[in-house]
């Protein structure tokens, strides 16, 4: 099956605004928060243990990234991966870093308990979590598409989840299908948190079709490879960059799903 | 009384560029910074249960925020507001999304015996804290202004505070005399946490003109619905209406507030 | 010894990505990342005691920023530091505001037991550093660099480290040797954090140059006068600048800081 249903997924998005309760690093919150109302859906973050389980119930999906954990953070983190597992919300998880330090190995091996729905990484931190290979040295992805393949489609097999692994070129794996996408732009990796912000706009497209969880995560990397290259056709740096993908977010429609040409079988 | 001091207001702003010290949600911290700055108050971010009361006193106004509460933050938030009624310092509270959860009610209820001069909601979030309704899933405000308006004057009455309601049309009450401000523009919600930039800008403002706390919670609204508007002339998306947003704020001249006619008695 | 080379470093960081590890602010994480990345470094923002020493010692160079300090933070950063001195690491230290507090103050002082490689502050902050006075109430500088020098030289030497005072005029010591650095752009203190970015861009800088330390600073200095004042050529107000700003440190060359006339002896 080559084609999926991007468009559907996009509007079902604009059509329902989906609340995601977005669990991510410091540094990506503001950028997330502006990428999910640019796109149609309604951001709120918020952490405290006393507190998370509560709201996640409320939320139309969940989005967690490790990307400054502390021990408060990932305690709320696994209540809220809980709470979502319990109601059947989907969730998504973002192991930022996850090869960088024990640490987050550990954390990243308790938040897979909870079973997420989909997970989005760069290849080292897909080849991280498949078990293949503690690469990478931080946020950076060091190894190709093609090398990290095996590993994602491993993941999504052992999870029972999607797993969708970006860069230059996408990468998409239920553990049967799999699935490239091309497009974005060259200033992407010079923006901060644009990942951070692709793993919650997985969420946002998760919680308005949770029935069609493949073309919701191919939706997402497709509406961020659309607006991306958009962005980069107005931009002179990654100042100018960060603000036309905002605006080309807020402007994407159905159709331009529709004409999307960047996807296909892998 | 229908007219308001709203010029001389921005101009005491400018002329003394007022120390705002600022306790608010991690997504909100580099925007409300950024607009405080444009306007031309001087912002300051801490929040350490060892230093709060300290600064506080060093400060012309402290603004709370509890858009990403945990529990060492509650408790500096408490010292805060403390340390502001000790001295006399005038404060603001942005209950966000207090409908949402338990957590967010205690914690508002405590913060709220600390007297605060000033209250900045959504409808949702203030008819909530009157006790009228737990509306909101969240940071969404569900309710017209209209809807909320008895809640908004009770809440004044009660607390013996100024309340301000924003939304599509703005509402201040002192509990007697009652307000409207319009303007803006449409992409506003669009934009992450400009709401809580308002809150830290109405404590601004207070700083500024303590003697005049509804002309300097007027003023705050104002300069948000002039610089609104012009924003989104140029603005084709939530990216470059953010851009051209800090722009107006940093190029509004008390003329500008002189020649607002947005304001009317309510 | 007028001219140091200031283009081997700008090369020598586009050449190496240099990985820094940055524990900053809350406010300035965002911008901070988004600096480094557009000069063409590799930002990591990591705060757990349970991790930070381990990062560190994959990191190029450590940048720590007292901002927001709380009690796990000062815990982390002094693993950090102290990671960072053992592996020879280069490290720089900011810190914000530190005559506003006793808290900040006590704080500093341990941070300094660590021998940071660089120091970047305000007037306010370097001369309350070097013991002169508690001058500044919060983030804004109030001493001139004139009346600044002598507390600079004096920490300079006392710590044994290069102190980086900025303002409208910058000023470099290594205790021994002295520059002045000019150039940048008005708005510049009418954007957050932009002094917080900087010092993270002096970790990068000495990362990539560990073995010309003064060339290093001074040449992250440079970067940020010469791309902030061709920002403040096309900016409207702060919004704009922060945009052209993050696009003028990623066309920034070697051949910009070879020919740049604003360094000079002091």
């Amino acid at each position: 099956m080559t084609s999926l249903p991007l468009s559907d997924a996009l509007y079902a998005l604009q059509r329902t605004t989906p609340l995601v309760h977005c669990m991510t690093n410091y540094v990506a919150m503001n950028s997330t928060a502006n990428c999910l109302l640019a796109i149609g859906a309604s951001p709120a973050m918020l952490h405290a243990p006393e507190e998370v389980a509560e709201f996640t119930r409320l939320a139309g999906a969940l989005s967690i990234n490790i990307g400054t954990p502390s021990s408060d953070w990932a305690e709320g983190m696994q209540l809220a991966a809980a709470a979502a597992q319990a109601s059947g919300t989907p969730w998504v998880f973002d192991p930022v870093a996850v090869g960088a330090t024990g640490y987050r190995q550990t954390l990243s091996e308790k938040l897979l308990a909870y079973a997420p729905t989909a997970i989005r990484g760069n290849t080292s931190e897909i080849m991280t979590l498949a078990g293949l290979a503690h690469a990478g040295r931080g946020v950076d992805a060091t190894a190709s598409i093609d090398e990290a393949r095996a590993a994602a489609i491993a993941l999504a097999k052992r999870q029972g989840c999607i797993v969708a692994m970006t860069g230059e070129r996408d990468f998409i794996t239920s553990g049967q299908q799999h699935w490239y996408i091309t497009g974005g732009h060259a200033l992407m990796p010079r923006v901060t948190t644009l990942g951070c912000a692709l793993s919650a706009t997985v969420a946002a497209f998760l919680a308005a079709s949770p029935a069609s969880p493949v073309a919701a995560v191919a939706a997402a990397l497709a509406s961020f490879a659309v607006a991306g290259a958009r962005a980069g056709e107005q931009a002179a740096g990654p100042g100018s960059f960060q603000v036309a993908l905002l605006d080309a977010l807020y402007q994407l429609t159905p159709e331009d799903l529709e004409s999307f040409t960047g996807l296909e079988t892998a």
